[in-house]
């Protein structure tokens, strides 16, 4: 059949609103968040599950890859086609029509295309939130695929923790519709099939809609910058805070000497929080927060983290330097203008990667030692999420170092610094922001080969035709 | 080959300790923690990860069907062997070797023989514990084949979400052994293999070590029981405590009147908690508790409880009737007595169901009106996990009830009330102790023809050969 053939079975299956023909319309779903440029067969726009089945056992039918775009948020090439027109991109962002709110369950049924801004401005008005917080607006259907994480990980997990049912779309002749659309927090019967659709970016399946777990609304919240007396008394820091609040600890995150300098120095607006302009080598954003409004004879959440930095400040030998509590919204606006800050500082290289937690600080000390020696003359400018291992490893060059034009340099800066995390810490090549076909290659050089048998026998079994851009086998 | 070979065979693998061949020490592996007698060919006790490898790879080569069986304290009859003889049993009891304890990132890797309590008891030197809490006390390789949850699951979930890493071992030719032994929280590369062995009763592969998150120890908790102003006002209620105590509420727990009778009249060293020993119709445990001491300034865990209570006393319409602030201790004595308390008060017929945590109460309910008509002369003794939708409908009838000596009268009452759990209520016929021979016509019934033949390819791809007493095609 000719490509107008398809074109216009998929335009009657989908309607005016359910197919993109022209390169004008089709740019913006070709084009990734952050890289990225690629060309699309067509972009196919269901509006329910059940054009989502018919499009998906049509492409099935006909060979025709389907490429699984959500909110295209994402940054390692995972939602956009390549460059050779042979991809299509299916797009969930129309579905958006389901949203049942339990709120005994303190769980919401929702349609793939809800953008997470939109979910918890609906949710708030009921004194909930969905709690996998990320600086991006995502859709749901991707940050399933993704199982994205976050900076409040520490407290409340990722979106594998947050799922209680799914709803997928196969990618067979059938077009299956897998109803795993259940509400329940404890229910042992069987394979957890919606395990394999999370974190594994679609290619095992399509998620049309998700049953998510919901939390009350923080009504509290107090932050500090605090100092570490070492960088390897990170992790000592972390173990005092833990053991002094609990799950009170809502956040605690990293910030290098060089990637606040950068933000400081690119985002005008913010404040040098620091005495005299002195920024320290590395600081830890903590945050306490809570889902109440402070109570008559209760002590604030201010008064509960000054007196638990006293104590630490008192310890012999103390994990402690310094700490300054400051307010929660310019501190965050500090930790959420890092990435941009970086960016705008040179050319960007990042690495999402993450470690044992005790790993974390040892990696980054072996990385300022070991960096410059196999490349010369880069700034590292990272930042993480120390609560929960996961590092944001970024290495910033200037716009206009000469080795930028060999086109060989970024694969190899990127391959050095993989292996490091991999094979001398054991980490991960990709904490939260999943695979794609940027980092594809790590996928395949990493994953053990009966690993790799194992995923191809159920991508067989379950989504045997072409979907997405990812390749487990 | 004969049998004898096998067990020569077996012998020359195992040693002396690691193969029992005689019917009295095969007794305690054949009979289970509350119901079960069955006969097993062999038990075999592999003392190493690679003792469990090759046993499965003879096994397999050899058509011998292996039962996995761990601490042996599960109710549905899933790691006991039948009375045909054919099934041997692999014990993990003896994988207790790796004991690697990682205070940094908050987790241990244990072998599948630790016992819960022993493991525990080694931890609290440290100040921390595994917070899967359970009356039983299993071994940790039966508790990641289960997927246990428990009575603290409302602030720690279930093993899946406490669950870093595993190593396992296939049922193929070649007793492939997956090492899965990361201890990463945030790591996206690919699918999350573990999942597929975490609550299938090692039909998948058998765990022989798991990583484990861990948690501070509570230093401080108090406790009380409610009564809600109503069975259906006890989800709001349950929603009022959540939005003003987060997660310092660790446990709320429910008992019905029947239960809380019997267990008071069964159990002589329990104190009858309310004034005149009126017994409420339905009592909630409600437990609140935090990992550090009471510090100078801070309000005491009990005197938080007191000012909640009083808060939602004084609202209108309030869900509260009365609470009772007492002892942990022996609140949690009489909570942990009920299912002996109901055991020995008459014959038991237990089922341990889930429902969204409002359906809870509306099956309740249902059943107080259904049950009478469709079996009359049954008493509901229910207790069961508000906080996370999880029933133990525990139905009481005297020892001797004529019906008793029907042996179709049971199953047919089984199959009824499991019909309105999941047919009317969409609920779990299992919510917490997972799949066995018990249950599997349940199974059999409610699942999914696409889902059975998804999880007969599942099956086919891990471990094609003979493994545990759980058919999932």
């Amino acid at each position: 059949m000719s490509d107008q053939t398809h074109l216009d079975a998929l335009q009657a299956l989908l309607g005016e609103q359910g197919l993109i023909r022209t390169d004008r319309d089709m740019a913006r779903y070709c084009e990734g968040a952050r890289y990225d440029q690629g060309q699309a067969a067509f972009v196919a726009r269901p509006a329910s599950t059940q054009e989502v089945s018919q499009v998906m056992a049509y492409c099935a039918a006909n060979d025709i890859c389907l490429i699984p775009q959500s909110g295209n948020t994402g940054v390692v090439s995972a939602s956009t086609p390549d460059d050779s027109r042979l991809q299509a991109v299916l797009s969930t962002e129309r579905l958006t029509q389901c949203f049942e709110l339990d709120l005994d369950n303190r769980s919401v049924r929702v349609g793939a295309g809800w953008r997470l801004s939109s979910l918890n401005e609906r949710l708030a008005e009921h004194g909930l939130f969905y709690p996998v917080d990320l600086s991006a607006d995502p859709c749901l259907g991707g940050m399933v695929a993704t199982n994205t994480g976050g900076s409040r990980f520490l407290r409340y997990g990722d979106v594998r923790q947050n799922t209680l049912g799914l709803e997928v779309v196969l990618a067979d002749e059938q077009g299956t519709v897998l109803n795993l659309c259940q509400s329940l927090r404890k229910n042992n019967t069987g394979v957890d099939w919606q395990q394999v659709f999370i974190g594994t970016g679609g290619a095992f399946g399509v998620v049309t809609e998700c049953v998510l777990n919901l939390e009350p609304l923080p009504q509290q919240s107090a932050t500090a910058f605090l100092v570490p007396s070492s960088l390897s008394e990170c992790a000592a820091l972390l173990r005092q805070m833990e053991n002094r609040l609990g799950p009170t600890l809502t956040a605690f995150e990293g910030i290098s000497k060089n990637a606040l300098a950068r933000t400081l120095e690119h985002v005008p607006s913010l404040r040098n929080p620091f005495p005299q302009g002195q920024l320290p080598d590395y600081v830890i954003l903590a945050e306490v927060s809570r889902p109440w409004a402070v109570r008559e004879r209760e002590q604030s959440l201010d008064e509960t983290l000054e007196d638990v930095l006293a104590e630490l400040w008192e310890l012999p030998e103390s994990p402690l330097a310094d700490a300054y509590i400051g307010k929660p919204e310019e501190m965050w606006a500090i930790r959420h203008a890092v990435s941009e800050g970086v960016k705008s500082s040179g050319k960007l290289v990042a690495f999402d990667v993450s470690f044992s937690r005790g790993d974390l600080m040892r990696f980054r000390e072996a990385m300022a030692e070991q960096l410059p020696q196999a490349f010369p003359d880069i700034s590292i400018c990272d930042f993480g999420h120390v609560g929960d291992g996961g590092l944001h490893f970024n290495l910033v060059l200037p716009f206009e170092d000469p080795r930028l034009n060999d086109s060989g340099f970024i694969p190899s800066l990127r391959e050095w610094v993989i292996a490091r995390v991999v094979e001398d810490f054991s980490g991960s090549f990709s904490a939260e922001h999943g695979i794609g076909r940027t980092n594809q290659r790590f996928y395949d050089q990493y994953t053990p080969a009966q690993i790799k048998k194992l995923s191809g026998a159920l991508k067989a079994a379950t989504s045997p035709a072409a979907l997405s851009a990812i390749h487990f086998h």
